[in-house]
């Protein structure tokens, strides 16, 4: 580890560079200087860094010499941009879609796969968001059987659409209430007390892009890439948390709802709130804003012959995405390979 | 058939009562007379009824004298008063939990087991709205095979809670757009922008309430005692229309899709909507206010041997409890047993 370092971010602007920043702040990230980037109608913009506000600029006339460069600009910004930071001879967590499924790139979860990452990895792919926050939940049951088959219903925040759907859900959302008719140009469809399927495109299975990464992405963390995965994927009137119903099938014998409690409460980025006394189970509320994973609902699934039902939450902002590619930063400089 | 009939509402000034007024005025169901009752609170209210107005009277004052009475005024009323009615002579239809597992009871969604309704049922129950929703779904689907388990997540509107948790979750999301933080006595957490596992007490095997009345109305309505069900029944921020994420796993060959699509499509009281290229699927807000189930996102599900996937949105007010149980009073008149 070579002490202070260089960090860029492109995509500062947007809901995850801005966590990104926050993040970097909050966990004393040892950064020589910090360099923000995004489109021209953001350059010159004083973003506020800790104590301190930073001016940002435009990636067009970013010289791409960084040590580490986080990416939230998109995917074809990220294809663009990701080799020139790379040929000057820096890092890239990049935190698109672009490369996750890269067979060269490693895709991580720290607290799953961090053993991922080798010195030759000088781009590194942050997951989609439900990939990985749901894996925070999976892999510990792993310890107690194979698993055999997820399945998942999910309840995504307006975060995932980024600032500008946060926007707009509580734009619309003030429309209705004052008894107008909500309309927008950035929800495909009423978003106010609604909620619609994941709106990407729709492949020849019927599945969506979102569900389709999800599959991809969860077999490739877990390095299971047989895994058995059934997901639909829904946007719900939330703001900026992601909810999942989950379904864990084994091979084996089910393991006993103790023991699910137990590889949960030890895992180390998970939180168990489960209490069926006053009924406090994870909630988008609570989550906000915490980098851990809540996990509830803890029971076994008497539809099968060996099946856990579990209730998951995380930060789509954070766990989903900029605390995660940060995590992978500090990772990769406590093994010296930035 | 035995022309115009003797009709009261308990439970009048409720969601649920509200909309038994208007299905019955819009249906022009055959009633010479409808007497609105509640509790002492809403006596002497005027509630409209197509053109004209109804004095609410108390249920304490009831002579339980009627043809046919809707009952919707929760369980422990429905315990006292259905008695009553049945023993003045009158057909009570109940949209409470308290008879729906009572064997002499039929618990009935006219489209799927109409055919349980004889002449010595005094007493007829309503489903819950989760499960009268996901059958119209799910039973067409028995023409294409032997169903082996359903798995169900839950996406629950506020009307579930009542006309009060309607008015909540708009008040509080009010509130928390103008910078404020809601408190509520009504929602058991925070709703504005949140969703929250279904506050109903939590048995044994950790379900609650809601989650096992889905399963054992089910079995009953589909009549199919051992059928494998999963649920968890969750609470978002819409107001009146519930959707439920549908897995449904069959014992032979998986149906194609052309075939499930065709059944949906004939079944009545179900509208397919579909539109992959658009990306339309239901909505709670397409839902809202009509009579159809919608179902979509109808496609195979590729975790599994042979299953398929559904997305259900449906009217909670309305198929989910007030329609419904005006198509059993049709029904019932149709084939003489009022």
């Amino acid at each position: 580890m070579k002490g202070k370092i260089d960090v860029a971010i492109y995509g500062a602007t947007g809901a995850v560079g801005q966590e990104l920043i926050t993040s970097l702040v909050a966990r004393r990230f040892p950064f020589a200087s910090l360099r923000l980037y995004a489109s021209p109608a953001s350059v010159g913009k004083l973003v506020k860094c800790g104590e301190s506000s930073l001016r940002v600029e435009s990636s067009e006339d970013s010289t791409w010499g960084c040590d580490l460069a986080f990416m939230s600009a998109g995917a074809s910004k990220s294809r663009e941009f990701a080799p020139k930071v790379v040929g000057a001879g820096g890092v890239v967590i990049d935190n698109s879609s672009a490369f996750r499924m890269d067979e060269s790139v490693p895709l991580v979860v720290p607290e799953i796969n961090g053993n991922t990452l080798s010195p030759t990895n000088r781009l590194v792919a942050n997951p989609n968001c439900i990939a990985a926050i749901t894996m925070m939940a999976v892999h510990p049951l792993r310890q107690l059987g194979t698993i055999s088959r997820l399945v998942l219903s999910t309840y995504q925040s307006a975060s995932g659409g980024g600032a500008k759907l946060m926007d707009d859900l509580q734009e619309q959302t003030r429309t209705v209430l004052n008894g107008g008719v909500a309309s927008s140009s950035v929800a495909p469809h009423p978003y106010a007390f609604n909620l619609f399927s994941h709106n990407t495109p729709i492949n020849e299975h019927g599945y969506n892009d979102e569900e389709w990464k999800v599959i991809a992405e969860s077999r490739k963390i877990l390095d299971m890439p047989d895994l058995a995965i059934g997901v639909t994927c829904i946007r719900v009137p939330v703001l900026r948390a992601h909810s999942i119903s989950l379904t864990v099938e084994f091979e084996g014998e089910v393991p006993a709802e103790g023991a699910v409690r137990e590889v949960l409460m030890a895992a180390p980025g998970v939180r168990v709130v489960d209490d069926r006394q006053s009924n406090h189970f994870p909630m988008p509320s609570e989550a906000s804003g915490q980098g851990d994973v809540l996990v509830g609902r803890i029971r076994r699934d008497l539809s099968h012959r060996s099946a856990i039902n579990l209730f998951v939450v995380g930060d789509q902002l954070l766990k989903g995405a900029a605390l995660n590619a940060v995590q992978i930063a500090e990772l990769m400089l406590a093994r010296n390979l930035i």
